[in-house]
């Protein structure tokens, strides 16, 4: 038995057309580095938008699906294109600016960009590149930036402001089906080829509901939100569409990402929420030590990509600004988890535990652990299992593999359909979730797990040691055991036995089966790009040789 | 081009599994009138729902679409059938007990209900009724109350406690489509047949997210709601699902609505919100001024139904109850508008105006005015048109016509879809909805309208008027005209040339056109049985010659 509800398709233009209606007066504003910041109303990003579309459509010959990709900082302009491409029927794909050349080149290949839309200021990193993106017919360039370096592009060059000047002000948006692709994201991809991840309207819009929720992000009108965290990295945490919903304003830093400029930006525009990765808010509590400003409105702050250090949560405390972590990635549109603590722990000792956490599930987002031997392990605080989640905004699929049909590596996604995440965690009984390490780190050793992370935690809390990384390494009996590779203070003689022993003491508390036999002294642990321990090298050097083990 | 995001219906089985297992320890409290109330965790309605389930499927043998009514007051078991019903694949018919016997007996056979559960204290009202009941299969009884009266009864009968006894407390919910039927509610119909409006998973599901948006109800698992508004009126206005979403503890009043218990819960049980019609506020404040009570708990009462009086939004402000109007109809799940004030009015002289207003629209929900002779008309907060609406929890048609199609009666359905609503009022450009008349009252007088509540209000305010209703009658030059039928004060000696003077002096500020010019004396304002001005019986006697009329 149907029900006589309308049908009426979840749209991003609908996102558009009442933020810019009903909440016409709120603002985005972006830094310029220099004077007044930029102020445009949402019913101003509402007619560009519409501007915008128009010049895409009527002047570029952009139809539906096509790819259209922003080379682009935080700015306003980088929020029509959020809104214009996707409610015209084409796809967005932000492209991020921090990529090595070559994956950037890969990946607007492998999406088959028709047009870019670039911030002048990135035109450098863009035009070396352009003699291989065969794909590429348009160029359209916004704000301060030398030109002079696309002399010889084959593609053609527009001013954005020339492009959309004169268009129409409003623009009949098609009603798609809202399984549309609206916009592309591709994992950075540490290992094999970066995989892109495609939203429909519909995810978007489920997405920027559940950022509106109480239990999310809370915000309302009345907020300002500094949206830190890259346009190109998971839809900015999908801020730009759900503030369209709420009518939350938006303070965007463009290419001002540095403490001085983002403490400068809270002192005067008075933003009451800001969204950014750990490492951004490291740098900004040593910029505010070394120059107190008054940052008293920002009082929420939203913590992801990876944990907050307790000591940098409680810092932030200290100052007002309340951390609220998260857990997601670009497979989950981001929004996974949300650490707010439950009613009972509010005002309890408790409650910075719980905020510790990668936080709760939400309804629309289906979690469950699976184990070694892929079991299903309970929700009890204590199993580890790898993370796999279900819903309407989490990827079920890679775009397009080599036979052009949407990809589905069996290590990403289970054979009933959910996401992989690679993710080893635990889940309490009341939904929170609790990450000890990734997958590929973990070592399986006689069908247990030991996390590696907790024992490099466990093997820094001692004096003597600067940094320790463990890593997987095959065992004939165990399968795999650990190896635990160790970075000394200077002048320190602590030997491995000593070591162990710490991480069996009562300090450490590690069970005596998790205790490493395998050590070795390196000079270094070797970092990615990022700075994230690269145990991929480790594990090669220790397969080719190259490290000095001993065994206990 | 097609997303790769994971294909995963809105169902409310998920709300159910999601609530029951992370919010687990959140508590449904049902009133019992003596002792202590009854308390169940949301973890024990999940079991008892998936019991109910296996015994309505088992035992009772409803199948996917089977219509399962309930006639119940506000308690934890009706909170067990509303999820156990439709996750189920079955549709939950609400009834309303209210209504008189034969629109109840006309409403059942319609939906061809095959069982009923139902609270024993309202045996009295089912059992006369049984023998028009042909369809029902099984009563299922719930609480205290004399059985003895469903002797005879030919439909089988059963102990809602006993029949889920013993069963599996867990239920593998089916995947169901999320446009599939999952309740009914029937408006009550002042004019024609009642017509059922058959709500979707997905209407539900998405409305439930948008009660959770900090801009409508905007509550915590640290809040609990005292749920006043009947479950069989438009689904509490989506409260048990929206609840379950985010853990927010329920109270419910079972069949003790009156001043007293009332007013007793909320001192016992500190709800620190509480949803109903105003006229139930009206009957709470007068009892908390008789006997002043602890009531600061209650922070926030949502009101909709109808209009709120500024008086008692004021009143209700001075006990620190903050009032939040909110505008919906049975066909708009309800949720159509909420008002919580703009940022720029926070605080300023114009905020309780704002708040007076009925509310401001939600991204889902789409609103336009239709002026008189058809045409759009602008939200500019002066031009007053017939609100129709559209989106994703709003209805299109109604449950089966006589041809079992679904029925779109063009008075009630636009030709391009939208709900026409039958309210008039205005749009501001930001959004506000003011609702000034029905559109069935409204005088259609030269191609303008004239709001007959607008006339009756200033009528009533002048000092010799007892009571005023404004109705159409027929005009030869200007198609309708106001006629004014009035009770005066005992004693007065008002004349209708002193009280259309009034009406155009600058105490009302009636526009010249707007005058009556017809006038009435009446004894007293017929009324509908819940209290409204019936005005269809005054256009009744006027057009039969029965009312006493002087031209001016």
């Amino acid at each position: 038995m149907l029900s006589t509800m309308q049908d009426v398709p979840l749209l991003i233009s609908r996102i558009l057309t009442h933020g810019s209606r009903v909440h016409g007066t709120s603002q985005v504003t972006t830094w310029t580095g220099e004077g007044e910041p930029h102020r445009r109303s949402f019913a101003g990003i509402g007619e560009r938008a519409a501007q915008l579309a128009h010049a895409l459509r009527d002047e570029l010959g952009v139809t539906d699906n096509d790819r259209v990709a922003t080379l682009m900082w935080n700015n306003a302009e980088h929020v029509e294109a959020y809104f214009a491409i996707p409610s015209m029927g084409a796809v967005l794909h932000t492209l991020n600016l921090r990529l090595p050349p070559e994956q950037l080149v890969w990946i607007v290949n492998h999406a088959a960009d028709k047009v870019v839309v670039v911030n002048g200021s990135l035109l450098p990193l863009l035009a070396p590149l352009l003699d291989k993106l065969p794909t590429l017919e348009h160029i359209v360039v916004s704000g301060p930036g030398d030109r002079s370096v696309l002399a010889g592009a084959s593609a053609r060059v527009h001013e954005y402001e020339e492009l959309i000047a004169d268009r129409p002000r409003t623009y009949d948006w098609p009603e798609l089906d809202e399984r549309t692709a609206a916009s592309m994201c591709y994992t950075s991809g540490t290992t094999g080829d970066p995989k892109g991840v495609v939203y429909s309207h519909r995810s978007i819009y489920l997405h920027s509901m559940q950022v509106n929720m109480t239990q999310s992000m809370g915000l309302t009108d009345q907020d300002t939100s500094l949206v830190v965290v890259p346009q190109f990295h998971v839809n900015a945490w999908g801020l730009p569409h759900a503030t369209f919903m709420t009518g939350v304003n938006l303070l965007m830093p463009d290419r001002f990402l540095q403490p001085a400029p983002l403490a400068e930006m809270i002192e005067g525009e008075k933003p009451t929420h800001a969204a950014a990765v750990p490492t951004i808010w490291q740098g900004l509590l040593a910029e505010l030590t070394a120059k107190p400003r008054d940052v008293s409105s920002l009082v929420q702050v939203t913590i992801g990509g990876s944990a907050c250090p307790p000591s940098l949560m409680k810092a932030f405390d200290e100052l007002g600004m309340r951390v609220c972590h998260a857990w997601g990635m670009t497979e989950t549109s981001p929004l996974g988890t949300v650490a707010r603590p439950p009613a009972h722990a509010v005002g309890t000792e408790d409650e910075f535990a719980y905020r510790l956490t990668q936080g709760r599930f939400p309804a629309s987002v289906e979690a469950r652990l699976t184990g070694p031997g892929g079991e299903r392990l309970p929700w009890d605080g204590e199993s580890a299992g790898e993370l796999e989640v279900r819903g309407p905004w989490i990827a079920g699929a890679y775009y397009n593999g080599p036979d052009a049909e949407p990809l589905r590596p069996a290590d990403k996604f289970s054979e009933d359909g959910w996401l992989k995440t690679g993710d080893v965690g635990t889940i309490s009984a009341d939904g929170f979730l609790t990450l000890t390490d990734r997958a590929k780190d973990v070592i399986k050793s006689g069908g247990e797990w030991i996390s590696s992370v907790e024992l490099e935690n466990a093997l820094m809390s001692h004096p003597d040691v600067a940094e320790a990384a463990v890593v997987a390494v095959p065992d004939e009996k165990w399968g795999e055991r650990p190896l635990a590779t160790v970075v000394l203070k200077e002048g320190s003689t602590a030997d491995f036995e000593t070591l162990r022993a710490f991480l069996a003491s009562d300090a450490c508390r590690i069970a005596k089966w998790q205790l490493p036999e395998r050590w070795s002294i390196v000079e270094a642990v070797p970092k990615t790009s990022v700075g994230k321990f690269d145990k991929k090298v480790l594990r090669r050097r220790y397969a080719e040789g190259d490290l000095d083990v001993t065994q206990l």
